[in-house]
């Protein structure tokens, strides 16, 4: 029997152009043929599906410099293409999904958007759970499907963005209960806190961390200090990984919905690339947590997705260049000498 | 008079994201409205021009692990397609154009190769000087003509790439000499080298530098160590920023001779956007020595313009950011509360 591993190499190494000269791309493009476990890999219909909810601390408390109805205001304004993210996936030709996930808002059918929603809003997990185990099991359970009808529709190459105020701090509350890191190294500057408000979210967020049982038990810390966005792509990241598509994994929330995934399934991390090292002090530390390189690094913090919006063409590169460069006998090329 | 700088800044700050949050994207978005002082900047008809020499050290000396006749092989590669920088500007839409400045083949008209030669490549630098300075000055005009040709056809963004086997030496040698750094410090494995391979290369380079009068005229030294590519490489990028264009910064060898042309003309530098940071390890500090920060980190060592290709993406979504997404105000998004 063939050693695949090696044929994929083998390929990569005999491509007109010294071993190793293409850096992260040839990673890239081991990677996604060791996923795909062909040399000919292929990436169809690339979908970005952003899932929004709303925080239930945000009313109670100063965890963000915007209020919580800017929530529904960008979910509008993802609808009608004037985001970011909008930007970068018509550029980049990639599908985008909006999912309402739980925000506080009665949406009554609006076009295009997805309703999945839970709940709107959690509760304040300063003082109790911010959803049961009941309503983030069915959260889950949403993620998992949106996925499975998203691959249906022939996509196999995927990343998830969110939109939710107040959800850097329950990002940074996941972090801190799953990487066992102390609050004050999880939490940054969101959305664009001054120094002031940063060390108010702490101390915030220290003391929503004490007022619960310490549990080691991902659903139930999900349960507690999540949001329904976030355990929404929590059933998106297994549901993904399980039918094998290749996953761009985005910023500072989507990297904590991941957290608690590979806590319940660690085979998960196979599939995913790790789009970018956001400017949001935590990431990079998840990063590390997870023993991860990133292929961007461009001092984003903005959430929707962007990240992934953004990298997708250098993964596509690293397709590419597998698929269609020349090899050094076809060119009639001279290889090194040494 | 109202400050242009201001109300492009404002523009970037009132669109529908905390402010800053788009990173580097930002960075390029201001840098390009700054080129074309308009708050609404315009790409159009990106191009990559490679240019193609040969150095005559290559055939006296052990400078590179492979043989000459590459650079021939790999002319012939560009044309039919099959190099790494082909795939990157098909996927991206990118204009490409092949030059041979001086390769040592005679091409005979082969067609959609750009012929611009000076001649079959330089002589050997450890012995007399690379070019004449009469040559050197043919092939910086060429280069200009070249870059104007390209302008004429639609194009305001531009990057260039290079083939020439032994045109790491070169750089090397035009960074020592510009930056004043020891040769150690610019010498890197190049396509390949192994540790006794880049030692001998640091030696050989040291020597040929001491063969020659020191001097600290950028022409004189570009016409002493330069090639007929890097030379063309000299008047293109003066001659592009002297057309106000959007210039992409590739590697290692187009970053020296970016060197020369500053040193020529310091205000070229306010054209430059810096696509990546590459793993020949002179590269790292010929930035420092340029106060230039990069977009991308991939750890390409491979040349062509390829770190120019995988940057486009990137740029184009910084252009489209500030002309496409809406603002604060049109979203009916309500801004920070402090």
């Amino acid at each position: 029997m063939k050693n695949f591993a090696t044929d994929l190499q083998h390929k990569i190494d005999t491509k007109t152009k010294p071993i190793g000269s293409l850096g992260v791309l040839e990673t890239i493009a081991f990677k996604i043929g060791n996923i795909q476990q062909t040399t000919a890999p292929v990436l169809s219909k690339p979908a970005i599906l952003i899932f929004a909810g709303d925080h239930g601390i945000v009313n109670a408390e100063p965890v963000s410099p915007f209020p919580q109805e800017v929530t529904t205001q960008m979910v509008f304004n993802f609808l009608q293409g004037g985001a970011a993210i909008n930007v970068f996936c018509k550029q980049n030709n990639i599908d985008l999904k909006i999912i309402d996930a739980g925000v506080n808002f009665d949406f009554n059918n609006v076009p295009n958007l997805i309703n999945a929603k839970i709940n709107k809003g959690t509760k304040n997990y300063s003082i109790e759970p911010a959803m049961s185990i009941d309503d983030c099991n069915k959260a889950i359970l949403k993620g998992k499907e949106i996925v499975t009808k998203q691959f249906s529709e022939g996509t196999n190459v995927i990343g998830f963005g969110e939109m939710g105020i107040g959800n850097t701090s329950s990002a940074a509350l996941l972090m801190s209960l799953i990487t066992k890191l102390p609050i004050k190294n999880c939490v940054g500057k969101g959305t664009g806190f001054s120094p002031e408000g940063v060390r108010a979210k702490k101390a915030i967020l220290k003391k929503a961390k004490n007022n619960h049982q310490q549990t080691e038990d991902p659903m139930e810390i999900l349960a507690i200090f999540g949001g329904y966005e976030i355990a929404m792509m929590v059933g998106a990241f297994l549901q993904a990984a399980k039918l094998n598509m290749v996953i761009l994994v985005d910023g500072f929330i989507v990297t904590s919905a991941l957290l608690v995934a590979q806590a319940i399934d660690k085979t998960i991390l196979n599939n995913c690339i790790f789009s970018h090292c956001s400017n949001e002090q935590g990431h990079f530390k998840m990063l590390e947590f997870l023993k991860a390189d990133t292929v961007l690094n461009l001092g984003l913090r903005l959430g929707e997705g962007t990240g992934v919006a953004l990298v997708y063409p250098i993964v596509q590169a690293a397709v590419n260049f597998l698929n269609q460069m020349a090899n050094f006998e076809s060119a009639e090329v001279t290889n090194t000498k040494y």
